[in-house]
């Protein structure tokens, strides 16, 4: 049930000691969120084009474990961690080529109307889609 | 006449040599465009939100003339260098703190009519306030 | 006592929505410390290139308040706000134009040998500098 | 013998017309391009490391011939368009999903003695390597 998202640690993402620029980490578990959506039959693109309501991240959180090198083969894991009334939370973990844990990634995406700019229920249709990956135990509830 | 942007060269623009990671060169230089257009009462987001045109980059050219280090205080020097029937050039110049070029970047905007997606003559209002920048010697005639 | 530091909100920050994609904060508030040690007599570039021991950063947080659009005057406050043994933890709030807090960020610098690779005490002339800025009611006490 | 590379376009790389915004194109050609030296056995981050040369670009241009849009499969096609005495040319052609030609990147990579910081002849064995993928016709000669 888990996604998984592949990249190579290239030299636009590390800082001058060659590990990874901090930023980066986020700038990459949210590319691999957007992929784990389009999987999921989310095309936030088309979301942010056509869509009544929008996705914007509350809050983002991250552990760093380890670093990660540049030329390093990098995995990221991502799973829906709660889904709530009006939002839901994305953990990611990225391991190194031999497997190790380096660094853990949390973000609370609030589904907000775009007229009137306010947080809103998350449409069902979403629900189901993100419930699909929804790992045993977790449980609804608002931040 | 000639407009001037600093910065100073952070952990987030160097690569694993502790020198510009290039593709941020392209980055720092459009943030000075930007602060440049602004300065002439160009301004760019209200463009991008509102305008019946866009001024989309059809070409980048950048010469790296020596290393810029992190930490650095570059200073950008901006010019219009032409300004044709529908795109114009801009002109930027690196230097590092004392006072060496050290890179430069030319980039031609074309003016494009967003209901139909083609090339459009400069309005006459952007032609003017670009015009105000404009060095001696330079010439219309597009590319 | 409090350092600030300002930008200009440009296009490579902002998102298809025209407001800041949030990997851009962390970027922005890095360049922001980064002034701000430089400010304490602290220069980090310098210190990865000969130092004996680097300040990685093992957490990061940041909460999202408000949008900040394309073309928004941004305002970083930097504060030193806890320092313990080994590491200190920096705070930065982000205002607009109008002086509104928009996104607040918080992370933790861990002091490491390179030697060893291990967390080691911060050394006193750090402490001391950075101490000239500690806000009152501060306390020492690592993570 | 040509060398291909994927990715998809993220909220990351856009502006906020929903494009490509231009300096990530060069960012997304540097990804492709260290993904090429890889293959052929190049490792850039242990020449970075370790190597007694260093290979900056003292060069690159780019065309835009189409927008390319947040959500879209990008194909980056690589080659070694040129292989002088102490520089060679890397050439990437960008298609979108349905094959269009949208953007062409050209840089100019430099063999650096960094030792004495001066530009020196190509390694042979990197030479070789390069030459694996040279297409027909291409001539040495520097620029």
């Amino acid at each position: 049930m888990t996604f998984e998202y592949e990249l190579r640690l290239g030299m636009s993402s590390v800082d001058a000691a060659g590990v990874l620029f901090y930023p980066e980490l986020f700038r990459h578990t949210h590319d691999a969120y957007e992929a784990f959506m389009a999987d999921r039959g989310l095309d936030l693109a088309h979301l942010l084009r056509e869509g009544r309501y929008g996705l914007p991240i509350a809050r983002a959180e991250a552990d760093y474990l380890g670093p990660l090198r540049h030329g390093e083969q990098v995995r990221i894991k991502v799973e829906v961690s709660r889904i709530g009334e009006r939002s839901f939370t994305i953990q990611c973990e990225l391991t190194d080529s031999r497997g190790h844990a380096c660094a853990r990634v949390t973000t609370v995406h609030v589904c907000v109307d775009r007229a009137t700019g306010r947080a809103t229920a998350l449409p069902e249709a979403l629900r189901l889609r993100l419930g699909q990956a929804r790992p045993a135990g977790a449980e609804a509830g608002d931040p």
